[in-house]
């Protein structure tokens, strides 16, 4: 199977694309831009979930839903983020279909009825979330309120990509509402942290955590916190972001609270999201030419074992052998599964495993059943070994933690290799053309500059880092005066 | 706050929409027929679906997810499935907006963004499932296909109520495929079973297992399996379904499969889903004139401990005494917790927790603290008792399982008394208008007949129950001979 996968160096574009459909992750739908989450890449995504949900009822957050659809009149309420949506929004215009008198069997949509006032599919829920806090706060008793949202949405997108952009995608929208500024942005900021722990912990993908500059902003956003990633061919990727965005939509939406003085005040409010997306940056931070490459922390089972057997007496001595195994494995908390199918032989099923990044493989014949050995491999390194089957479980649990560090090492080393601090705008080209990657650069504050460095180049500015020092420097494109370097790329 | 509940037997309905909202489970929203479930209804719809998932997984299903949209060549491929849903489907004619010339700060329906296709939102997805199935599926060595999806699904039903009937919903929907008709028959069966099964041990639902008459069946389905409930006010709530579709979806999408003798055949399904209508089924179950009662399995809290104090110092004391209690009781895998917020009185707080129906209430004041005491109260059957704090985690954990226990035998007594045997339509009525519940009663197994006392009296044959003993009679209403009898009631 992994022979038929194009090799990144020829086509990485081409390389994901097969390796997302081979790897059975996902695949294109019957409707425009829309994918198919198969289930081994669902499997990834319910990990993800699990694990970030964790974090959000750990740091105070509580579950809720609302509506999918949001009348106009409200989307268009917030006018800088309903302009940032408008352009790309599904909208639902009539509530029955009826049998088409002009060609029988088939349906048309019933003219009699057309909704009084049309309904978006949520790009995301700010106005529909803001239009319910609304009856929910009046005094700063009722505040903060710390909600979280797992949903889909849908960005009429025209150009989609499976996982990376996509018309429908799924994510969690967490939105919050706060008494004061202060709480606002330590919200926002405590999330984006929160994104950047789980990226860097569970994907083990380095991220940047940063500030998006005003033309990177989400639409109705004060500040836009971001965690950004660089994929193994050199482009970033926004992972996360999480957005303070002050009293706009309490404005739009008139939330108004009586604070501890009791004054009236508008409400201060926050929003943070990742999506499906992750699951395309964590096969492009890992993966190989063979396939899929998973961070035990994700991999949807850590250890596959595959029985080598020639009779069926050899295949139930195995078969035993391994479910004690399987067994100890699990009261470790490792996920461990049989591929006992008698469909497939050993070499077919050491392909696929290796093709969807199944961490560890271990492999029993009949002579490891007399020598008390297993063969033990690693999907990240493609190495083996013959190792003790008392050995066994300790090592395994040993390689899921090297692997895991290993792995996250590997791509700390590969994005610090391809940050360049540059400070001339030909090295700045040159470096974008061959070594591809991060530039850090001095950039004068304007749009104008940050807008001509993109015609130019198509780098943009992926953040200014939280942990940017201060640096007199000058504008690597106008040679304006700058007070520190901003973080360039180009992006997915 | 409960004692503004409307009663039931004052008004039923009244009662329920009142505690839905007052519990803080969900609200009416700003579109037409969608509702916001608040995070303690999501709370309890959260652990329905991991207990549910568990099940799923556990009976060999994965999850996976499918587009949003099905376009309309596809939705009408089936016809009775297309039939069933064209009359109330919410539909997506365009992808964009546009300012509108004629009402500046205003946005309208971009006529140049007219789709090609119209795209109706799922109200299941069959039809984008089974199109996409037709990719998958092969041979026989590709089957069964067990596949389950968390979604939100959208049905433009023109009378809607909180949780019970909503014109989006959450709900989870298995698409099987299989390459006989028998196990297809055996899987829907099977997946009626752990619903049942969940109703039961964790719901505290009692439920008829049944097969649905023609006239009541899913559109598109050879046989609707169902669990059907009696709710208090003896109205039955179908609770779940399963279905055995046939061939018909693989017929509409043409797919079909080599089987093991190298033959041609179109492949067989099921599908089977339950909803966010179960937490409507659960507050109608269990719950009182003082709020709502909830099943210890899944209450999103099981134990709340209230603080009583006059100081801080004693505040002090008797947090770390609910500290170290909470400890105690998470270790038995018991969720608890400590209300000690100070801007509420504890009369208040009690009146909270009896109004959201958490199983027990534990207080602890100064003089407990003093006696090595506590004051330990059941939501169910309102009685309180003082007990040693030595006893209190084993009592506890005893009490959770009693209260889980009599809540189901409460509910099975209740239905018992509330179903009926009839033998003429005279008593048939009179049953209906006074004692209400179930009705077993003989059939003639004509829908003109099941029609005709659908409008006399407005109750539905509910199902024909898969334990339904063979006996011979008379047609409650022709007088035409009948094997068994079935089931009627109203319903939801």
């Amino acid at each position: 199977m992994s022979k038929n996968l194009t090799s990144r160096a020829e086509d990485y574009s081409k390389w994901y694309n097969e390796l997302v459909v081979k790897a059975d992750l996902a695949e294109n739908s019957a409707v425009r831009g829309c994918m198919v989450i198969k289930p081994y890449g669902y499997a990834i995504w319910e990990k993800m979930q699990a694990e970030l949900d964790r974090m959000f009822k750990e740091t105070g957050h509580q579950n809720a839903y609302f509506p999918l659809f949001v009348p106009k009149s409200l989307f268009e309420a917030e006018e800088k983020n309903a302009e940032g949506f408008a352009k790309e929004c599904a909208v639902v215009t009539h509530y029955r279909l009826q049998n088409d008198p002009d060609n029988p069997g088939k349906l048309r949509v019933d003219p009699e009825a057309k909704l009084e006032e049309e309904l978006v599919v949520r790009p995301t829920s700010e106005a529909i979330i803001w239009s319910t806090y609304k009856g929910w706060i009046q005094s700063y008793r009722d505040l903060p309120i710390l909600i979280n949202q797992w949903a889909n949405v849908v960005r009429w997108e025209m150009r989609t990509r499976l996982f990376l952009r996509t018309a429908e995608f799924l994510w969690q929208e967490g939105h919050t509402a706060h008494a004061t500024k202060a709480e606002a942005v330590a919200e926002a900021k405590q999330m984006n942290d929160v994104y950047a722990e789980f990226a860097e912990n569970f994907m083990a993908i380095p991220v940047i955590k940063g500030v998006k500059t005003e033309s990177e902003r989400f639409a109705g956003a004060i500040d836009t916190y971001c965690i950004e990633a660089l994929m193994q061919d050199g482009k970033a990727l926004q992972a996360g972001t999480s957005h303070f965005l002050g009293q706009n939509f309490a404005k739009a939406f008139d939330v108004k609270f009586t604070n501890n003085e009791g004054k009236l005040d508008y409400v201060w409010a926050t929003s943070w999201g990742v999506s499906t997306r992750l699951v395309g940056a964590l096969i492009m931070t890992h993966s190989d030419d063979k396939g899929l490459v998973l961070p035990p922390n994700l991999a949807p089972f850590q250890v596959v074992i595959v029985p080598i057997y020639k009779t069926d007496e050899q295949l139930e001595v195995i078969t035993e052998k391994a479910k004690g195994i399987i067994k100890e494995l699990k009261s470790l908390g490792i996920s461990c599964k049989l591929d006992a199918r008698t469909t497939h032989r050993p070499g077919a099923k050491f392909a696929q495993h290796e093709l969807q990044g199944v961490p560890l493989r271990i492999a029993i014949g009949q002579r490891d059943i007399d020598n008390g050995t297993v063969e033990l491999a690693r999907r990240d390194t493609l190495t083996k070994d013959v190792i003790g089957m008392t050995d066994l479980v300790s090592k395994v649990e040993l390689l899921l933690k090297t692997i895991q560090d290993e792995l996250f090492s590997k791509a700390i080393k590969f994005r610090d290799t391809h940050t360049t601090e540059v400070d001339d705008f030909e090295t700045f080209k040159t470096v974008l053309e061959t070594k591809t990657g991060f530039i850090s650069a001095h950039w004068d504050g304007t749009a104008e500059t940050e807008q001509k460095i993109k015609e130019l180049t198509k780098a943009t500015i992926r953040c200014i880092p939280m942990d940017v020092k201060k640096e007199a420097g000058k504008c690597v494109y106008t040679g304006n005066p700058s007070t520190n370097r901003v973080l360039f790329a180009k992006a997915y």
